[in-house]
């Protein structure tokens, strides 16, 4: 594959920062690949494990001359960070990011980025539990959807550009606007984390039953809600914090439909419960039918390594 | 390994009750087994995959001088069988099931259980999301719990032998009250599998995003509760119907740490989710710790054969 970039810039060398450098290396789609980490340790790491070519201590020195900069900090972290760098980005270079709201990051980046740089905002639908440096795999995109959310009079060939970048990873790329995007990832990404994070908490606070019996009985279903209530703590903050509008729309429909059951519960209505999870049945066919999950059982857990 | 029993009867052949067949036969832990399912197709199946030595059309045929009788039938249907087969249990014979609730099958059984019978509810801890007699497989109970609930006066002899006998399915036992069972269960299984089955139908209903974009994307979060709620529907009304008490005090416990949450999520109270977030994440390595869940990412789906 002809290299895409004479240079990359990747701001933020957690899972998802440390994962495209690689998944660079593997593809040789960067002549050099610069990156930058606000903590020392992570700098030192990303030495280590030779994830860039160049490790800068700031912003500003990675993204010198660079054709593709990449903001890989948690979502929070984007305004602060486009306006410290937004004056020393290349005239012509694609600035574009990972997070999982567009619409703030719009609202937060674009009043920084100069005229002459296109701004494409982006996530990838990909990454484990995990966190930090040490975490990223080129294979994490592979297979995986990105979503990218150009703005109105966006550059054609820079989307075009990008989008090739991420089927380079391996991904597959769609294209949706900002506002369409936070109410899509509210439901697939942002709900279910935040009642998986409830979940683990309700458990945790009982006096009946003891958290040694919650961990060692947790194989009946609670164990699945514990993996994605693991992930970074301060990345999900600020999803929270900036994508309120559909995470509070999406919190209310649910808590509509758990009344209904509830109250099936309470009056033992089988046939509601009944019909109710013979739907629900039928959505885990239509994602294994779309290649979204395995169809082994259990997630294919017991043929995992650990 | 000696053979522990003259002959077991398995009144059910779904994916717990032909496991247990698969592994007394790895075992060898039973000289004969009968079987019977109510359903022509599962016996069917039963003799196809020669689940058991001897296919019955009745439940009261099959348990004919059995000297341990499992139920593995949906907990709303164990009263009845109960009744039917009373009169036809060998005196002397080990009376169990595997339902998911204790107090209610305690209730609806004992009555017609003879004096004659050792009666020890169990639940093993184990299973998948796929059900019917073609889903079973023996190494699904290995390293799993397996918790018994003897009632008062229950002979310490029959318990024991019950205790082997799930030992030697690859098992670990654990005693407890049915009450208390009913607690633990409502937490770390039956809620959760409520919850899951909440957020699948809410995103079913949603106007503003499609089926086809929820199944698209659901790798960000949604597909890990669409596992759980693909579990057989009848299975779990009859769970939801049989421990209302339980399940009812969890859920307005879980109602209550969601309203905090999202209370936070509307004021931006970073520090309340920040905090939040950073229990639930001990909660997940005290259950890797604890050998209950695999430490590899995302559950080492990336590995597993699908």
């Amino acid at each position: 594959m002809a290299v895409m970039f004479e240079k990359v810039a990747v701001l933020g060398l957690g899972l998802i920062g440390s994962s495209i450098c690689l998944g660079m290396r593997e593809n040789n789609l960067a002549r050099v690949i610069s990156g930058h980490a606000k903590s020392v340790e992570t700098r030192q790491v990303a030495r280590e494990l030779d994830l860039v070519d160049e490790v800068h201590d700031t912003a500003i020195d990675a993204v010198k001359n660079a054709d593709l900069v990449i903001l890989c900090v948690p979502v929070g972290a984007c305004g602060a960070m486009a306006k410290e760098i937004g004056p020393h980005l290349k005239s012509g270079a694609i600035l574009t990011d990972v997070g999982s709201v567009k619409g703030a990051i719009v609202r937060d980046c674009s009043p920084h980025v100069p005229k002459s740089v296109h701004f494409i905002p982006g996530h990838p639908i990909a990454g484990t539990e995990q966190s930090g440096p040490r975490s990223g795999f080129a294979a994490v995109f592979h297979g995986k959807w990105c979503i990218l959310t150009p703005m109105k009079g966006s550059d054609a060939q820079a989307v075009s550009t990008l989008t090739q970048f991420w089927q380079n990873l391996g991904s597959m790329v769609d294209v949706m606007d900002a506002e369409h995007h936070d109410m899509v990832l509210a439901i697939t990404s942002h709900l279910p984390h935040l009642i998986a994070y409830t979940t683990v908490a309700t458990a945790a606070d009982l006096e009946t039953v003891t958290n040694s019996e919650v961990v060692k009985y947790s194989a009946s279903g609670f164990r699945d809600f514990t993996r994605i209530a693991a992930s970074d703590p301060t990345m999900w903050r600020d999803v929270f914090l900036n994508n309120k509008d559909a995470v509070l729309e999406m919190l209310g429909r649910f808590s509509e439909e758990l009344a209904v059951l509830q109250r099936a519960v309470r009056w033992g209505d089988g046939e509601t419960l009944f019909n109710l999870f013979t739907r629900a049945r039928e959505v885990r066919r239509g994602i294994i039918a779309a290649g979204q999950d395995t169809a082994a059982p259990d997630f294919g857990r017991g043929q995992a390594k650990s």
